[in-house]
């Protein structure tokens, strides 16, 4: 695939602007008809209906020269699906869903060295509440941390709380991090994570549907949590409200087929209700990046390690065993008559139970007589 | 159904001590022959072979009449099957489960003014971890006694930790409780919880299948957890290690095809790991005793109120005039070719879209241009 024509990349521009994302009519349009035509259409306003709806309050507006001016300006480009580095294969998800709101961007603005395509081969979302708590923004950086240090791309929404923690988390791990916005790329926002931005468009992407300049109007953000949940091969909810922009991008994560999971938390938490509402709803619980790496990974390459359990002497110890070395003294040897009444253990079976302790070092005896052995450990 | 005879709480009180619990064969033969019949062939050795292999260490042993006086000393008597207070119900899961470890006891040694058949009707187990944090036993306290207050049993073990924390919930609202012991019901233990066990007694129920002055070995532990499994309707685990016995009883819980609930808690504690363990296993998460409720609830009476969730102002708005909304200014009004411009929304569907705004209260016009109505609210 070559690098697109500098025809496809005004179309695209141009097109970015003239329909508020989600477009699905002019996505279809231009899938049908190739960029450059499909702009001629929207120009010249014949199109079908459902993309005049999309595109006539600003089918006259043509801003694509200054937009790529603006974008090269502070170091961006505009991405078309025409470049071998467009995330197809991450954005086919909102294709197949088949949902309108759903639908893929017709271009994005990416700000940063990274190819979108490469990023997303192999990324997850880690996404949550502004309005986190300790406990979220540690557990966010730790996520963040951990699934850069496995060459996993952290994805996310800049945002401050969660997603800002995540974002930091990756950059502290040398790890790409990409940073989808609900506004322009060339803007700081929030602005009290101007660095932050810029931090992560010297190292991993910026990327955004919305041309340079668009202010993050409400609905965008919701609009937006759709390309997370795409570019993400899964989604991570640290903490969430009940009812949250990060339960938002859950939803769209599993109408895109994607597995969502999330990280529960005290129940007395409030920005952890969210992510308890998500698990029963069929989320799956998350507690380390092992686990979320084994469940979105690359089968026998990511398997979680099994949890550390405390080994006990006693275990594997048949029934019979078991029973007797409960009722074995630890002072004073008894005999095999005694032990059969207290352990409940048949007299003929008793003498098997006796030489699995011994030689398991839990049972010892004295001129016929039994006992345990120091160090085969008691509990209660 | 009348009282038992004395010869059938004879019978019993032997077959009791004759067999260590959990002893299948021997409850299969009591179930064929009756108690009194079954009670002679054990003392005359003249049983089947596996029966043969449950009682032969201790069918000389014939402690009857004192295990019943020992009983009758400290206010605990024997209940057993042909009782009206047996929890015919209840305990049906354990013989119903097929399988041998999960067999009934053949009698149960209880102390306390209530019927275990009444308490268990209405009951649901609430175990968990002894190294128990503040968190967690503040949670069982709460769970007990949200529980107890709506009439609910508590049933639990008489553990120090999260156990306990749920027994005292529970008497603290006046609610009924059951306390199923690993050794004799006129046994202390843990030697701590002596005080706990007394007011349990005065108004609920101790209960064990173990016969008087039985210690509590630490099998006796792990068998007795089939019996808070079948005598709650459904088990709550607070807090467990990841190999614990509380997750043992949550294994009971489930084959016996009761409901499985684990409490979530921060995944940086240590005794909240074997409920997130539970939870991926497939348990319910609850974060309350209203979870608790509709979960093992009748249908329809213990419905869960649907969380409290902020209602916005902008809820239900169409798309159109979602998008409007986000484009009008704050001041400076403006007319509605600017506002299809900025909204992406069509001219001929701005009308309607403002239309609906202002009815709603979120939108004014002063002579043909609009703004936000005061009040209307703006977020990020």
């Amino acid at each position: 695939m070559s690098c697109p024509s500098a025809e496809v990349l005004r179309a695209r521009a141009y097109l970015s602007r003239v329909a508020e994302p989600p477009s699905p009519a002019l996505i279809a349009l231009v899938d049908a008809l190739g960029p450059v035509e499909a702009a001629d259409r929207v120009r010249a306003a014949d199109v079908p209906d459902l993309v005049a709806g999309e595109t006539a309050a600003r089918r006259t507006i043509d801003r694509s020269e200054a937009d790529l001016a603006a974008a090269h300006a502070v170091g961006a480009r505009l991405l078309v699906p025409e470049d071998p580095a467009w995330p197809h294969s991450a954005l086919a998800a909102c294709t197949l869903s088949g949902v309108a709101t759903l639908a893929p961007p017709v271009a994005l603005w990416v700000r940063g060295p990274r190819s979108a395509h490469e990023l997303s081969d192999r990324a997850v979302a880690v996404v949550g509440a502004r309005a986190a708590t300790g406990y979220g923004t540690h557990l966010a950086g730790e996520f963040g941390a951990g699934l850069a240090a496995a060459g996993t791309t952290v994805v996310s929404g800049a945002a401050i709380g969660i997603d800002g923690a995540a974002h930091r988390g990756a950059l502290a791990a040398d790890g790409p991090t990409v940073a989808v916005l609900a506004c322009g790329v060339d803007r700081a926002y929030p602005a009290g994570h101007a660095t932050l931005l810029q931090r992560i468009a010297a190292t991993g992407l910026v990327v955004s549907e919305y041309p340079p300049g668009s202010v993050p109007a409400r609905h965008r953000f919701l609009v937006r949590n759709r390309l997370i949940a795409a570019l993400g091969g899964g989604t991570v909810v640290v903490e969430a409200a009940l009812r949250s922009g990060a339960q938002r991008t859950a939803i769209d994560t599993e109408t895109l087929g994607r597995l969502v999971m999330a990280v529960p938390g005290p129940v007395t938490s409030g920005p952890s209700a969210g992510c308890h509402q998500l698990i029963r709803d069929g989320a799956l619980l998350v507690t380390s990046v092992d686990d979320v790496l084994e469940a979105v990974g690359r089968l026998g390459v990511d398997l979680a390690p099994e949890p550390e359990t405390a080994v006990r002497r006693t275990d594997g110890l048949g029934k019979a065993a078991a029973l007797v070395h409960d009722a074995l003294p630890a002072q004073g040897a008894r005999d095999t008559r005694w032990l059969a009444r207290e352990s409940g253990v048949p007299p003929d079976a008793i003498r098997a139970a006796l030489t699995e302790l011994e030689r398991r070092g839990l049972a010892q005896s004295r001129d016929g007589l039994w006992l345990l052995r120091a160090g085969g450990g008691v509990g209660g």
